[in-house]
């Protein structure tokens, strides 16, 4: 396992961990700045994010300091109730991977989507199967797209507490099954992003680990799960706070040959978010090197 | 499957559903006497309730009125740090299954624990590969037992959101592997608990209700999944209020031959419990004969 204690150089700061400092937004270009004054090279930005700021000002940046992307944040959301929306979610999609390009990201990384409505508190139905079909269907669409334009799409599993709202693809086992049919020659440009908040449970992850490989092993996401966990979404932990044997897991990912970064992604309304970002980033650096 | 609409034939109350009234607790006699006002011929009582009012005192009110238990809560908590630890938690469990026994429940619920700490809020280890193996054999020592007291084990797969802390059997596959392990007669005496609350997430659902078979279904809990959902543990919603959708499951589990009771269990700090206990119970008549 590689020895990550003396340097930052397979640290990558997803960018959400950072959204806000002292409670306000955090602007982007403020962000990255930060990340470069601390030698941090991989990041991984959120698309409102980019956005905020312009996606041209953040691809200057990106160039400007020679920032590696590990992925961009995020495609998917593919289920709706109606055909305009299934190809509002389509185009969007599309999108999504034109400006992964423009970045140069390792990956556009797919939240799935639930039940139509679901997010906004009102599911317009409760057939988890057919939003899974549409899913399924929209990840094809989305693949033929991404590979015209070389962009590897990485399925993140989500915790099954987000399966109503959020992604009713809820295990690392589920989201090869998809890549088996999608992609059965592993030909590198559908994977999978392993984020050990959603997968760290799984009696079967070390086993769906190796049957992924290293072809299908395209992120590595780490935070940790608190005890208790006070909120669904917004209550993550840093590395070491709770109860993940995140060493654990990354030995089981890189003895299939993963060599990439470890992006630290942590949402925490109430703690992280209320720090200012210099201390959240300086412990993310000292997290990494001691327990991930 | 069978028709709900005309009677509350295959009713259960879980009596934490009802533990507090109007945010007050309600003890566990006058739980009982409000169901038999409505005709609730079945409920699944708590340990600590009983413990309330005393062993003796709630048997002797199951029997005057002739009421059936569709399972005891409950046993389990099985791993530990200590060997002392480990001996109390098999004594314990001996002593849930002699009440289930007196009060002649149909199997005593096992919640099986998960790192020993984390419900305290400081896990003692993060293996939780060896929390599982505790699990395994403790619900082997305790099977042994249950066995010469003709008392079946309805082990309950807990959602992934509670490995940490109550239970590290989070799916229905992992609860039928340790069936298959320690009962592989399917003699009736170890089986699961499938609470739709827990397992509604699963893409492969549907598939380990039909691998369980009616000698494995030994329980069967309802309540919702609400979006959003406020807290981890107790804000479950009712029947019809979420987007599980219950009667799919329902005909799963009949479709195996499944002809127990529809337990309903909701934890609602908030809501449910903040209502006079009439209005609940009104409630899970109401939506047992029309959504479940």
């Amino acid at each position: 396992m590689r020895d990550f204690s003396q340097s930052n150089d397979w640290l990558s700061v997803n960018t959400a961990t950072v959204r806000k400092s002292r409670g306000q937004d955090l602007p982007l270009t403020d962000i990255i700045e930060a990340c470069v004054r601390r030698d941090i090279q991989v990041i991984s930005p959120w698309r409102d994010q980019v956005a905020a700021v312009g996606l041209n000002t953040v691809s200057r940046l990106v160039k400007k300091y020679n920032l590696k992307l590990s992925g961009y944040c995020r495609g998917g959301m593919f289920p709706a109730a109606t055909v305009a929306g299934i190809q509002a979610a389509d185009a969007d999609n599309r999108q999504a991977v034109d400006e992964a390009c423009e970045l140069n990201a390792n990956c556009l990384v797919l939240v799935v989507g639930g039940l139509p409505g679901a997010l906004a508190g009102q599911a317009v139905h409760k057939n988890i199967a057919h939003a899974r079909d549409q899913v399924l269907e929209g990840i094809e669409k989305l693949l033929f797209y991404a590979k015209s334009c070389h962009m590897p799409l990485a399925i993140e599993p989500l915790h099954p507490m987000y399966a109503a709202d959020r992604a009713c693809i809820n295990t690392l086992e589920q989201a090869l099954d998809v890549c088996d049919q999608l992609d059965p020659g592993q030909s590198g440009a559908l994977g999978v992003a392993v984020d050990v908040y959603h997968v760290w449970w799984d009696p079967k992850l070390q086993q769906q680990i190796e049957r992924a490989g290293q072809s299908r092993l395209l992120a590595f996401h780490v935070c940790d799960w608190l005890t208790p966990t006070r909120d669904l979404l917004n209550d993550r932990g840093m590395m070491g706070d709770g109860v993940i044997d995140i060493p654990k897991i990354r030995s089981w990912v890189e003895a299939q040959g993963f060599q990439g970064f470890s992006e630290v992604e942590i949402f925490s309304t109430e703690n992280w978010w209320q720090k200012d970002h210099s201390e959240v980033l300086d412990t993310c650096i000292a997290r990494h090197r001691s327990v991930v």
